[in-house]
C-alpha cells in the first residue's frame, strides 16, 4: 500500500505541476462570470458554468433547486463514488459560487471581473473567496480521475450561491436533499495560508446577525432651516446606535453575552500555540493599534471568541458633491454582529429590539437581514489530525485555529448531517477578500490542490 | 400724480393678467435649463439664457466674471435707468439662477426639469426657488417698458449662480463691481406666501456654517470579522457627532452661543403678531410634534432666532441592496449649522474643531464647506413700510417676519453696499423648495408680478 500510495501521489503532484495553466484558465472562466448574490446578478449562469466544468471532468453534477422557490439561487451538487473503494468514507466539499459586490469599483487597479494574472497573482472578485478555493478541489478530483480512472474515497460537492448574503436557504437545501449530502466529513471553504506559508486549519466559524436599523423622519427631505422644529432622523439614529456599545466596544445590550461559553483548556492551549504576527497584520490594514490595545493572546482570543457590533453601512440625506441643506426623511444603518458559541441569532435579534425600545427609541425599526449560529469542531476529533498530517506533508507545517473570526453556515451541517466541518484551503491570509483588488497566489493554488489530493488519499485509507 | 398712478398701475395689472402664458413659458425655459451649482452643471448656459431673456425685453444686461477665477459661475447683471425720473432711488433685485440637486430623483412624480403645468401648479426644480421668483421681477420690468417705455425708478439686477452652495464668491463680485451694484434698497429673493394668501415680508436671514466631518479607518474596506481588532471609523464618527448636541438639540460646543443677541422688544412684538399655523405646518411635513414640544410664540422664536446643528448627509461603507460585511475605510457626515445675529461663521468653525480635539477625537477631520453671516434689517426702516403698503394693496394683507429661518448672503450687501435688504416674493410657503416635487402656483406668480410693479412705482415716488 505504501509504495502504491507514493506512486499515485507522485503522479497526482506531477499533473498538478504540469497542468497549472489549465487550472488558472478555468479559474479565470469562473471570475469572469460575475455572480453577486447581494444583487442577484449572474447566479444561475455561474452555477451552470460550474456544473458543466465538473461534468466535463467526470464529476456527476446536477443543479438543485428548492421546489417552490424559483427566486432562490440554485445549489450545484457533485458526486464521484470510489470504484475501487466503495465503502470508503465520504468527503463533502463545501464551497460557494457567489461573491461579494465589487464596490467601491474605483479602488480596483484592474477590472474586478477580468481575472488578470500578474506574476504569481490572479486578481478579481472571487479569485480567493471562493472561486479560487473551489477550483483546487475540482482539479484534485479531475487529476485522480484522469490519471487513475478513480478516486481514493467518495467525494461530494455542495456549492451554494448565497454564502455572501447569509445562506438563508441552505438549511432547507440540506433538509430537502439530505440523502444526497450524507457524508463523514465536510471540508469547508475559507481556510487560509499565512505570510510564512503555513496553512491555517480552522475548526470553527463564528455566527452572525445582520440587521438594518431604520430611523424615519418627515415624509420627505425638507429644507434644513426647519431643523429648529423638525427632528432629524439622522440624529435619532446616531443616538440609538450610540447606546449599543461603549467606547471599548463592549456591547451594552441587555443579556447580550448570556449564552457565551468560556474557552476550554484545550482551546486555550491551541490559542497559545497559534502564531500571530501583529505587526504584519497592522501593516496590512493600515492601523496603528488594535481596539483596547489588545496584544498577543488577548488579540487571538478576540479573533476566535469575541462577539462584535459592527457598522457595515450608514446612509442618510445628500452625500453627493457639494451641499444640499436638508433634513433627510430617513437614516439607515446596516450592522453585523458576530456571534460565538453558544449564541443564538434569533435570540440576539429580539434583544436588540428590546434594548432600543427600553431606551425609548419607539420610532426606530430593526430589520432582520441574516442570522447564522456559530459552530466549532472539537480539536480532538480524528479528522483533525488526519487533515493536519496531509497539510504538513505539503506545506511542512500547519496551524490549528479553534475558530475563524469569520462566519459561514457550518452550523447546519452539524445540526442536520451531524458531521464535523474543518476549514482547509488555499487563499493567502491577506488576500483582500471582500475588499478591492482581491487576489489569489498561483503557488498556493498549486500546493492546495496537492493538499486536497492528499486529504482524499488519507480519507480513502481509513479502515 | 394720483390719477396717473392709477392709470399706469391699471395698465400694468392688465398686461400681467393677459400675458400669463408668456410668463409661464419663460419660466419653463429657465426650469428646463438645469443649473445645479453643487454639481457645476449647466451654470454658464443658464446665465446666458437669462441674459438674453433680459436683453430681449429691454433690460441692459451683461454677464460678469471674476477676472482670475475662470471656474466661478458668472453673475448676471441687469440695469434700466428711469428716463422720466433719473434721480429716483434705485432698487437692486437679488436673485439666483442656480438650483439644488434634484435627488432623490425617484421621488419626483414628474421630470424635475420639465416645468410641467398642472392646473394652478408648475412643477420643477427651481420652479419656486428661485427661477419662479426671478421671472416675476423680469416680467414686471418688461411690462413697464412695453407699456410706458420707461420704468418708474432705477432698477438693477444681481443674479448669482452659487446661492445654493453658499455664495462663496459673492463678496468678491460685490467688491469688484461695487459701482454697478450701488443702490438704495435690495429686494431679496425667498419671500413666501402663506396658506391664507398672506405675503410674508422677511427682514432678515440666518447665517450658515456647513462642514464635513470625516473619520478615517483602515486603508481600505476590510472584512468585518476583523472588527474585534480594527476600530470602525463609523463608530468614531457616531461618537464624535453624539457630543455635538444634547437630545433637546442644545448645541454643546463650548462658547457656541456667546455672540447670540437677545430679541429686541420691537422684534418680540412682531413675533407675537406673526401668524403661525402649527397644524398646517405639521401636516405638510408629516410630523406629529416639534422638537422640545415647542408651541406658539416659542416655535416662532425658534424659527426666527435659534441656531441649529443639523445633519444633512451621512455616508459610510456599503449601502446598496443586501449585505456586504465590511469595516468601512471611512465615514463622513455633512452638517449645517444655522447662525443668528451676531454669530460669525469662521469663529464657530474654530469652535467645532476645538470641541472635537478637546473631546479626544484627534483623528477626525473637519472640513469647511460654506459660511455666511446672519443679517437683519430693522423693522423701523422706511422701506419696510413702503413694501408692506405695496404688498397689502395687492394681497389685502401682509405679515412682517423679523427673520426667515433660511439663509442667504444678505450680510454682504449690508457690509459692502450699506443698504437694507427685504425679502418679498412669490412662492407658496410649502412649495417644497429643496425637496422632490418643488412647485410654484400660477395665481401667486400673477399677484407677485403685480406687487413688484407696485413696489417700483412706490420707490419711484419717493422724493
Amino acid at each position: 500500500m505504501s509504495r502504491l500510495w507514493c506512486t499515485i501521489m507522485g503522479i497526482i503532484d506531477d499533473v498538478v505541476d504540469s497542468d497549472m495553466e489549465s487550472l488558472i484558465s478555468d479559474l479565470q472562466i469562473l471570475i469572469r462570470q460575475p455572480s453577486i448574490s447581494a444583487k442577484k446578478q449572474g447566479l444561475d449562469k455561474c452555477a451552470k458554468t460550474i456544473q458543466q466544468m465538473m461534468t466535463k471532468v467526470g464529476i456527476n453534477s446536477e443543479i438543485l433547486y428548492l421546489n417552490e422557490k424559483k427566486d432562490v439561487p440554485p445549489v450545484v451538487y457533485g458526486e464521484v463514488r470510489s470504484k475501487s473503494n466503495p465503502n470508503a468514507k465520504t468527503i463533502l466539499f463545501y464551497n460557494h459560487y457567489d461573491v461579494q459586490p465589487a464596490e467601491p469599483i474605483e479602488l480596483w487597479e484592474t477590472d474586478p471581473f477580468s481575472g488578470k494574472v500578474d506574476g504569481n497573482y490572479i486578481f478579481g472578485r472571487g479569485a480567493a473567496d471562493d472561486k479560487g478555493e473551489l477550483i483546487t478541489r475540482i482539479k484534485a478530483v479531475e487529476y485522480f480521475l484522469k490519471k487513475t480512472g478513480d478516486v481514493p474515497c467518495n467525494i461530494k460537492f455542495l456549492i451554494e450561491g448565497e454564502e455572501e448574503v447569509g445562506s438563508a436557504n441552505l438549511e432547507e437545501y440540506l433538509r430537502l436533499y439530505q440523502k444526497r449530502f450524507e457524508c463523514d466529513i465536510v471540508i469547508w471553504e475559507s481556510g487560509t495560508i499565512d505570510e510564512k506559508d503555513r496553512p491555517i486549519i480552522e475548526l470553527g466559524l463564528k455566527g452572525i446577525l445582520s440587521v438594518e436599523i431604520i430611523s424615519n423622519g418627515p415624509t420627505m427631505d425638507v429644507h434644513s432651516s426647519l431643523a429648529v422644529l423638525i427632528k432629524n432622523p439622522a440624529w435619532t439614529l446616531i443616538r440609538a446606535l450610540y447606546t449599543l456599545c461603549d467606547t471599548n466596544e463592549n456591547i451594552l445590550i441587555k443579556d447580550w453575552y448570556n449564552e457565551v461559553r468560556d474557552f476550554t483548556d484545550t482551546e486555550l492551549d491551541a490559542l497559545a500555540n497559534e502564531p500571530f504576527d501583529e505587526q504584519e497584520f497592522k501593516k496590512e490594514y493600515g492601523v496603528d493599534k488594535f481596539i483596547n490595545d489588545l496584544k498577543d493572546i488577548e488579540a487571538k482570543k478576540a479573533l476566535a471568541g469575541n462577539s462584535t457590533c459592527n457598522i457595515t453601512g450608514l446612509i442618510s440625506g445628500y452625500v453627493g458633491e457639494g451641499i444640499n441643506n436638508i433634513i433627510p426623511s430617513r437614516a439607515i444603518a446596516k450592522l453585523d454582529f458576530r456571534l460565538v458559541p453558544c449564541m443564538v441569532p434569533e435570540k440576539q435579534f429580539e434583544r436588540i429590539k428590546n434594548h432600543l425600545k427600553e431606551k425609548g427609541f419607539d420610532n426606530i425599526q430593526v430589520r432582520f437581514l441574516d442570522g447564522e449560529a456559530p459552530s466549532r469542531t472539537p480539536i480532538g476529533h480524528p479528522f483533525v489530525s488526519l487533515i493536519k498530517e496531509a497539510a504538513e506533508e505539503i506545506f511542512g507545517t500547519s496551524i490549528i485555529s479553534i475558530s475563524s473570526a469569520g462566519t459561514g453556515p457550518m452550523c447546519y451541517f452539524d445540526k442536520i448531517l451531524a458531521v464535523p466541518s474543518i476549514c482547509i484551503g488555499g487563499p493567502y491570509k491577506y488576500c483582500r477578500a471582500h475588499s478591492p483588488n482581491e487576489f489569489t497566489k498561483i503557488d498556493l493554488l498549486n500546493k492546495t490542490t496537492k493538499c486536497m489530493g492528499k486529504i482524499m488519499m488519507k480519507v480513502g485509507n481509513i479502515i
